[in-house]
């Protein structure tokens, strides 16, 4: 159990929309026995507005929540109903857009993970390790906005993976131009999902939105912020998305051209040594290692690989070299905890600990 | 059926060497009708030999074969003892370079599968499409090695498919740069190959050996024949490999940089027209359409397109613009049939309906 | 290419109703190109209706459906709309019931594979092998009802596997007891039907309705027509129905007690002496061998023996005497070929051969 | 962490032979950090004798091993190599006969997953919460074999999950007829073990010498110890064993006929009520319910409730009656820790909380 951040002298209050979902589900795990936050609300659409949590929710993984959890009503995704100040977003981005908006005009705090405002100028794409100084954009936000509240989103699951490896090697060498080939597993479809029928011995070599996010996500995480604003990363970037027969866990291949050219020795030694942004340290959903690179010779595997660091680490193998470019690697992350509501989670200890909750 | 080549009047008598194997199984099916070959030995090793084929072979997939070719006795892979003048080989590598080379020596045509002798500069590495020109070499061949035999292989499986959806491309737009990622079924590991809890809901990023065969394989079955030597092709070339747990077909990501830099519609159109090398029209074993492109935005996908053409016929899809380079798309064929199999009996016909085959 | 029935000069017009399913789509491909039948019209919901068939529907399995049929419109299930005198009904429960009887009482033959009507006392619940003379029900399904049309039903996919395997053990040793555990594809449950979270390296032990669906259907199946009515057999039925990860085939395991007890070796016998009604020799869709028992230790295996006989055999293995009640064995069958779009084809192929399509 | 048993001052000190297979790694694993017993040794054949644990191993699953154990050399299987007192034995069958007798003939307690000495008279084969009673027949195995070693097993992987399930029923209801079906993971194979080739999209209906294992190991579980001997239980078990594509978790449906007829309400209550045998709570590895009855209709699950009491719970559900006997249920247990390594740790846990270790 980590203690409370110096000065606060209670969890804060927290609840989640779109709960009954598979990653609303995740956030409601992660946060159930949260050493900083209270989990208060469980709000979800309409149809499971005013039942039981445990009896509107097909649960998919991992124990069943306890009794306190599945006996609580569900209440709507509604910002006068809401009472929590912080909110995590599980919403689709169907609805994601105007509700969330909604809890940040009414002053709160909303943790996404949906795609709607991700590539918003003045909303911060954040991954506390690589980015987290980006949350400084709630500033300019509010200021745009005249809203007391604050979107901060988490990254599409591929793009997360990917920053997370490419984070150090970017700082250090510069990418010039970045060639992704994803292996991504079905619970990033969400559930109901793929049908078997689709996935069962097969791969589809196609997710719909997915390269067009993943490409523009990596340019905004691995960008500069600066004067109120983020520069994007000004390298070229290219992918081919794929469904596989995996539950969790997205494998990326990488083939990388830099600036400045390390040997794979070097780019180990650089990730290795990399720890991600100083004031992540010591938060409790941080793991000891946000990036492990392995020295076997057939790793990263998802179902081996995927738990490292609860579900936070990203593991990094076969770092070679490449006779187009520079470098080629291979990474992989869990999707539904690092890439979706672990990321989200990590976003708001983060603005916890360095004081962006205060007010709340 | 299809009729023998003008001026033959008998079935060339043919046997299989490693006909227990998975490959070997795989053979013997495209065999046991063939309208051309008959397959009158099945060879193996000394373990199997003497014992009847359907009590030593663990058939791996379809009806199982008939009594006829069930109840034959396997004999060894000696050219002393197989009299059929032609042999398809299935074998393992660690065997295969001495085996292939006593029957060339001792003036077999061998269709080999096998790896060892595909780099040789000496041995014709054919895809009949797409280079059955390469053929010529065998003449070099029996000139540098003083037998009256020929080794001819059949490509790496990943190396094939990629080979047959590029060969139009590279005719018309020329190459300058590849970058594959492959999702490579388990039936290319052979039997028992890869172990079940290595593969159910895993990926491995890793294929030992395979990625340099594919590297280099390429160059030389898109090289030119000329003046008794093949010029390999000159781009670079860049893969990464992955073991996925689909049954069948090879799906492979595919990056192009050109020098001639074709719209997705033209490079389309250019795959779509593409018909092969002429001389191989009417072979029994080739398919109507080598080389197809589909406009589903979500196929090629093993399970459902890798019998196309009786599994003779690589599906591309997904073609369109590249950030970086050029095109992206997707293309997937049969490993076991067009990639192994399947592509040396194609080449025997292409001999058989050239003249090759006019001395046995 | 089978002739058509003696006397009959053309072939019969049949309609799929829900044809954009997934049964829908396999009886399309039965009937594509039926010696018999001419598939003249393609109906489904208002929501398919007037667009294209290949625009409206999500091709899940082979080949695409060629242009002809691709290109035709799909039509409302409405008796009325359609033309053709014999329709396939591949209609959800849901809407089978009223549906089907429209088209009976408009005096359609309705070969249908939903379970709305099975268990009526005047509907034929046929396998043809096994039970054809049950169709002489319509005479009096017609005086019941009054209409001129009639519904002819296929029985649940897994009790369709189960009664051809037992049907000539039945026949010669009284079932006196049954208990059947199956293993189910999920092909079973359609389109999208089950989402892949829920199976991937999982097997879910209950299929909703399914149990009562088996235990019930098998006796009717195998009872004994006579006087305008089926006497059900009298036997106990126990049955576990389960999913598990396998596209088609279910797999069923059984142990049985009879009457008369036969060694594993006379009831081998049997079973392969079983050739099913005579009347049946010769239909189009009917295999060589509707039951054939294996001796390889391991097998009925789904992948490796659903499609013998083009899926409509059925095989069985492990024949052994059982500790408790008689015997034990395992059986497989393809579950929507012979347990669902085969069947009901091959009830009207044995319509069409006995005179029942006469009058149309 | 679980305090010693009372009247100990330090933890026992044990090795594991055959430690670099999959059974023999779980092992490692559930030891590493024990609070009663400090793994000491790593035992394996010659082959690896000599080397570093982490590098002849493949490590399978979960976190690799520490370096205090991946450094550690491994030892020869041999009671003059091996200084620990207690061994857990993974043996495979083709060696455990002979080394397990050696080291319990050198004074040992061995511990033991091995099939080989299950059905001795005068072997214990035991689940604390089951059978514990049955360590008693150690005293009778010294005098009649002479050594002052013992060697305890643990139960096949299927007979241990059915055998906690129906220990309550039984000793309330008395079993008169079992009917078990499996559908069993492809760990319980070991590694290689199931090829992917045959398993992927499939079920393998037979399992080598499974059945009689597990309806031979069934009836001395749940029989009586008295007066040096165990007298089996006396009803009649058939069983069907399967093969699926799962990686954890064997899944039983189980159809029951009793001497006095529970209904599946009391029955529920029965199995809710159990605890096992007093002695063995608060055993470090016992779990807080060994058999938990879930109400969800579509449960167990072996990707859901697998892991349930860290693998130690065997899951009951849809507890329903049966048409034929009794009652129908399925049941679910991990079978590389309940069913395997984690059975023989409790087993020695019992042994050691009883005084059975006192000597050592």
């Amino acid at each position: 159990m980590t203690a409370l951040p110096r000065g606060r002298t209670g969890k804060w209050p927290v609840a989640v929309l779109g709960a009954t979902g598979a990653v609303g589900q995740t956030f409601v795990r992660l946060l159930a026995d949260h050493p900083w936050f209270e989990l208060r609300e469980l709000a979800a659409s309409e149809r499971s507005a005013g039942k039981k949590y445990g009896e509107v929710t097909r649960w998919l993984e991992g124990e069943r929540p306890g009794q306190a959890v599945a006996s609580r009503r569900v209440i709507a995704c509604d910002p006068g109903v809401v009472t929590a100040p912080i909110v995590f977003s599980a919403l689709d981005a169907v609805v994601a857009g105007e509700v969330e908006m909604a809890f940040a005009r009414a002053g709160k705090f909303v943790l996404s993970n949906a795609k709607n405002y991700r590539m918003e100028p003045d909303v911060p794409l954040v991954i506390p390790e690589v980015n987290g100084d980006h949350l400084a954009l709630i500033d300019c936000q509010r200021r745009n906005r005249g809203w007391d509240g604050a979107i901060v989103t988490n990254a599409n699951c591929s793009a997360t993976v990917a920053a997370v490896a490419l984070a150090p090697l970017h700082q250090c060498y510069r990418i010039r131009q970045l060639f992704l080939s994803t292996m991504q597993a079905v619970s990033g479809a969400g559930y109901p999902g793929v049908p078997s029928l689709d996935i069962l011995g097969n791969v589809i070599p196609y997710i719909s939105d997915e390269e067009p996010k993943l490409e523009r996500e990596m340019l905004k995480l691995l960008g500069t912020y600066a004067d109120d604003e983020v520069l994007n990363a000004a390298f070229k970037v290219s992918a081919h998305t794929n469904r596989v027969a995996v539950e969790h866990g997205h494998t990326i291949c990488m083939t990388i051209g830099f600036e400045t050219k390390p040997t794979p020795e070097e780019a180990i030694e650089t990730m290795r040594a990399w720890q991600g942004l100083p004031s992540t340290a010591g938060l409790p959903s941080r793991p000891l290692h946000p990036l492990v690179v392995t020295d076997a010779p057939d790793r990263p595997q998802p179902r081996r690989d995927v738990n490292a660091g609860n579900g936070m680490t990203v593991t990094v193998g076969r770092v070679r070299r490449d006779a187009v470019l520079d470098l080629r690697m291979v990474a992989l992350g869990h999707n539904t905890i690092r890439g979706a509501a672990g990321g989200s989670v990590l976003n708001a200890e983060l603005l916890a600990s360095t004081g962006g909750f205060n007010s709340v």
